[in-house]
């Protein structure tokens, strides 16, 4: 293997545009911008957990910086600076240069500067810390969710699970389904842009990395409020649509995951502006339900059918009685 | 497994000091004080490679935070923040319990607040990002070393290199000396206190590593410089010092990585006042050598034994021909 230095050299040092110091000391240095406030947050991806095995390394590169940017999406922040730590079983220069380039295509897109890292030798493992900026006391918080508020979300939910189902053989797509929702699920694209356009707008916003039903909750949880959703509002791709009488296109509308859309709450009075915004952005936003004061006995999340009758959750997914 | 929530909860929840939100959103969110720098450094920690696999989870949850705190120390820096992505086989409640009251121990002792992480289902995989400041322009870098610099390293060289080769049954140590290395190697003290003493003294700066060899050729490297340094001047415990005749302890003096003490260059003029920082700090300080002017045709780092020749490099260590 070549040693850590070599390949951190070879793949991993550009220039850093926003850094004092960037990769090749024992810390790198930044300077925050004055009335900001630093916003950091970090996930770690691993092979058969949250990638297949034989993903493809410029989509991973990309993926692992995009689940980030994401959670900045979500907190209204400019994204700045990341570090990236990598395990690899071995040292294949081929698999290195198509991650970094993956990696650092969607790092320039974003005016990210990497600014350090570790490589090691060990069962492939990608951790990412993002780091960014938001003007002081401007953040979008999962805890500000208000009784009255609209929920929105952005794009379409469900794709990426859709195409992981079929990846697994747990649903059948037609080869031209499957190539465009893979695309979701191996290159998602964080919506930095409308959480920016979000500010002072959202009263409370999150991204859907676990589906929307179990990131929703937490902010419920942490606004102590409640929701009602309806399903026939949740946007779906047309090809999902076409799968809707199975429970696993259903459960990936609901409760799938890896959409990396943002889910958020604003009052009624908003909906002309975050129209405006979504127009701007050239992103679908679609109101999914309403925010209410929790009531003792009641579940805190209800997602009712068409028919008024809300869901129960099956073994293995959400089944929609339609 | 208990969810990923329930374990950040229930392990990992601590009351921030320095955050204006912790744990629990998209991100953390910090304010980094008015006229410092962001200092930003990450290490990856791999079961059977940097730690055994029957480590103890508490020595683990302290020595994942210590050699990132040393990283700090290295820059000057005060420790701030940390993040903390971890893989784990299965939720393993006792060793969870161990390991987070390893690494918040430390946390506390330096400041540190816990502000994000992620948690996993995975092979052993501890990821520390850790975060902290520095007034601007006064962080201790690689590149500063000048010819005619002192050399200097803090403490003593070697002996948790050569508890390894103990625990892998390359050298033998009595009982006590085992016990008294291992703690050296299970339990590395970062130097904050030293480094921070040392800004606006030291010309350059690196933390111990890698061993003593690699980490100060980082140095050199960055700073376009060469030196010599003198094996008898080494610091070294006495237990070390009784096997100096193997080539095992010699190399742990020179190479073996994971002393975690501070190597920095500082003019001839400082030597005085580098003496009272250590006498304040309570750590031996050490010269070991000197920093010279690069020549074509010599080599970069010259190690002189007493006799004043050379020392040669040999398969798996150094030789040092006394």
């Amino acid at each position: 293997m070549p040693s850590e230095f070599e390949l951190i050299r070879r793949y991993f040092t550009h220039r850093a545009r926003h850094a004092v110091l960037g990769v090749g000391d024992d810390a790198a240095l930044v300077n925050v911008r004055r009335g900001c406030e630093l916003v950091v947050s970090t996930d770690m991806l691993l092979a058969g957990r949250h990638f297949l095995r034989d993903a493809d390394p410029a989509q991973l590169g990309h993926k692992a910086l995009a689940v980030n940017l994401s959670d900045l999406a979500a907190m209204g922040a400019f994204p700045r600076w990341a570090t990236l730590a990598l395990a690899l079983p071995r040292a294949d220069t081929r698999w290195l240069a198509a991650f970094s380039r993956g990696f650092m295509t969607l790092a320039r897109r974003f005016d990210v500067d990497l600014i350090g890292g570790d490589t090691t030798r060990g069962p492939l493992n990608i951790c990412v810390q993002i780091m960014g900026e938001v003007p002081r006391g401007t953040a979008l918080l999962r805890s500000g969710a208000r009784a009255g508020d609209d929920i929105w979300v952005s794009g379409v939910l469900g794709d990426a699970a859709l195409a992981l189902a079929a990846l697994k053989r747990r649903i059948r797509l037609r080869p031209a389904e499957l190539a465009r929702c893979a695309a979701k699920l191996h290159r998602p694209q964080p919506r930095i842009a409308l959480g920016l356009a979000l500010r002072g707008v959202a009263h409370s916003a999150i991204d859907i990395s676990d589906g929307l039903l179990a990131d929703l909750e937490h902010i419920l949880e942490r606004s102590a409020v409640a929701a009602e959703i309806e399903l026939v509002a949740l946007p779906a791709s047309s090809i999902l649509r076409r799968y809707l009488d199975r429970v696993a296109a259903c459960s990936a509308l609901l409760a799938g995951g890896d959409d990396y859309e943002l889910c958020f709450t604003a009052s009624r009075q908003a909906r002309e502006r975050i129209a405006r915004i979504g127009q701007r952005a050239r992103i679908a936003l679609t109101r999914i339900g309403r925010i209410h004061a929790p009531a003792r006995g009641t579940p805190r999340l209800v997602v009712r059918a068409a028919d008024g009758t809300a869901l129960r959750p099956v073994r293995g997914g959400y089944d929609h009685f339609l």
